[in-house]
């Protein structure tokens, strides 16, 4: 195969994932059509066949897609590893997460998409914890042990990652009513910057005051 | 009209509710149909008509019964009121957010419709904001207002009650996903008083600890 036929392989791969990532965010899954898909890709139906076997396997990649996207885009740990603070790592966290979920340099159906899958999920969510969502929240984990040093169960790393995770979160699930509740705001860049400074300095405030006493452990 | 027969109108109104709570949070109001909430209630079709206008009618009717219902069986506030201390009523107005949203007595579908009603809003959710979130809204300022002291600005004090809400919510909204990454949970009535008493304790270590030269403000 030359490599001006791969190229135009990678653009029909692609523009099928956009159209879906837009058709599915808007429909869900089950809802949408692969007619659609392929009516706004403008590419033949037969090649969600041939390059993702089916509609469960298009919606599998569309997921894995956009989180690998937004990642590229805004990166969860700052340049410079080891060497920056942990309060440092934390911030930069924290803003990556609420420009991945909100920012204007993701395509518009991300939110969306993902909002859906982890509120009413499909068979792909398994696929999309494994790969996407633990390897963020083991770094954050361990940003969270750098802060609040030994003598601190892994259960209650688990429990302020869910703090911490919940807050950012919270803006892109609800923010139909958080737009009710609070008509001032725009969620323009400059909000998202003034959100992520809050939720660093809440939960900085937080990690560094628990009462260290606490080492409460789940059922299991 | 006989008591006797207002008593069996409200049994109808009653059984109308409570199988479209159920529908609707499993198809969403657009795929739910009237034909299915009527079969399920045992009741004549004309019955929507004549309670509930129509189906947005109705749906309206079901979100405020379920927020109410649950509000019922877990009041948002202590009893004493005043002479309660403003940690004691972070405490318990937490414990009970997430009893109504996860506990076990509230109907299996209060959970999953607000869910549905949050991510994906309807015509309804403008009402069920101001009749039902933005009171609750308001208690909670009050609290957080108690606890921060003066010299806090209006809109730290909303930043601070996403990040209390928005840790509770996480719990019921992005529960599929919290599931698998920590297996261990099982959303037992243990498991949800120890996520209170966590969320308490942060939410208190944050509140207590927020540097106080911070006086962001949001765009507008």
């Amino acid at each position: 195969m030359s490599s001006e036929h791969n190229q135009f392989e990678e653009g029909t791969r692609q523009r099928l994932l956009e159209a879906a990532g837009e058709v599915f965010a808007e429909h869900g899954f089950r809802a949408a059509t692969i007619r659609e898909i392929c009516g706004r890709a403008e590419v033949n139906i037969a090649a969600v066949n041939y390059y993702f076997r089916d509609k469960e396997g298009l919606y599998e990649e569309v997921l894995q897609y956009a989180h690998r996207r937004a990642l590229e885009t805004y990166p969860a740990e700052p340049p410079g590893g080891e060497d920056v603070s942990h309060e440092e790592r934390l911030r930069v966290f924290i803003r990556s997460f609420l420009d991945r979920i909100l920012g204007p340099g993701r395509p518009a159906w991300h939110g969306k998409l993902m909002a859906r899958e982890i509120v009413e999920p499909t068979a792909a969510l398994d696929a999309l914890v494994e790969q996407s969502i633990r390897p963020l929240q083991t770094v954050l984990l361990g940003i969270i042990r750098g802060l609040v040093g030994p003598g601190v169960s892994e259960w209650m790393l688990r429990l302020c990652s869910i703090s911490v995770v919940g807050q950012c979160m919270h803006w892109c699930l609800a923010r139909p009513v958080l737009r009710r509740l609070h008509p001032q705001l725009e969620y323009s860049t400059k909000d998202i910057e003034m959100v992520a400074e809050h939720v660093t300095q809440f939960s900085l405030a937080a990690l560094h005051n628990l009462p260290r006493e606490e080492q409460r452990s789940c059922t299991a």
